[in-house]
């Protein structure tokens, strides 16, 4: 059998089943809205929010591999890219830009210029240190971990900050070796 | 200028912005998780789940009138149908059924035989009088409100609890005769 032909993020989001963008968008400002009742304290939001992020990236990893047929890829470079080009249009139907990369090529910047989570959003004064997107962060926290890569992810811009962009710190920290309890299928 | 034709739900949906229903799904997921840690009573988590749905169904409602060019409906059978073929449609994907009037036509069942919300979703013995779709009763009811219709909406059948299909009673409580500080436009 031919190997199976990674698809592009285009590709696979004309095909999944979707849901209209503004009930998802303000679906995510009633959480964003009931955890500061709850919780108060704007930190603590942020980490739930991480927390929530990260619980759904550990599942969306598999819809990502089943549906998008990336095989392993060969380095971190790859895998930013592929989470910015295909992650990010797949689920959000926006692309993401890799850019900012260290030396080493263990750390870089994912650029959204689009981001459905915000629309209509703005926030009082009161909620200066939310970083409202925090749940992304989490998805691709835990969707990296589910692959063996253990990162830690920082928002250096955001447009509700008034940055001209959302920009995603992504530094991977540690690469677990993956050890296979069975036999790849090649 | 001609009057606008009502848009069909299935024409809307392919050209409104939409996100992949499986990240929709799970992050409505966290929030009903969320709420079960927080507020702990079941029938507490089943009212604020409807309050989230009444807040967005009373903005959504200007989407659906900006997208759909439904324009006043003559009585409450064709709202309900409105609801069921292109509400439905346009926000979730999916189209419900209407049926099981009652004689004065103020009273009917929307049933969805195919919910994006409860995707892999299965409820521990512990929740057993969650209704976990609440928010859609709380988007139908809060929607309603803004074109004067007053409604109360309860589940009889439920796919989560072992129902065939999701079944949702719908009551018309009272027309609020609209006034208009303004003038139609016609």
């Amino acid at each position: 059998m031919a190997p199976a032909v990674p698809r592009s993020g285009d590709a696979i989001f004309a095909n999944v089943e979707r849901v209209n963008s503004e009930l998802f968008t303000l679906t995510y400002g009633a959480i964003v809205r009931q955890l500061l009742t709850d919780l108060e304290e704007v930190e603590e939001v942020n980490k739930q929010l991480d927390q929530m992020g990260y619980n759904i990236g550990i599942r969306l990893i598999d819809e990502f591999l089943a549906k998008s047929n990336v095989t392993r890829c060969v380095n971190f470079r790859e895998t930013a890219e592929v989470i910015a080009k295909v992650g990010f249009k797949m689920f959000l139907g926006v692309t993401a830009t890799v850019t900012n990369w260290d030396s080493e090529g263990t750390s870089c910047s994912l650029i959204l210029e689009d981001n459905p989570l915000v629309d209509f959003v703005e926030l009082p004064e009161t909620c200066q240190g939310l970083y409202y997107c925090n749940i992304l962060s989490g998805v691709v926290r835990g969707a990296l971990e589910m692959v063996s890569m253990k990162t830690e992810i920082t928002w250096v811009r955001d447009m509700l900050r008034g940055d001209d962009a959302f920009e995603l710190q992504v530094k991977l920290l540690k690469q677990v070796p993956e050890e296979y309890p069975y036999k790849d299928d090649e």
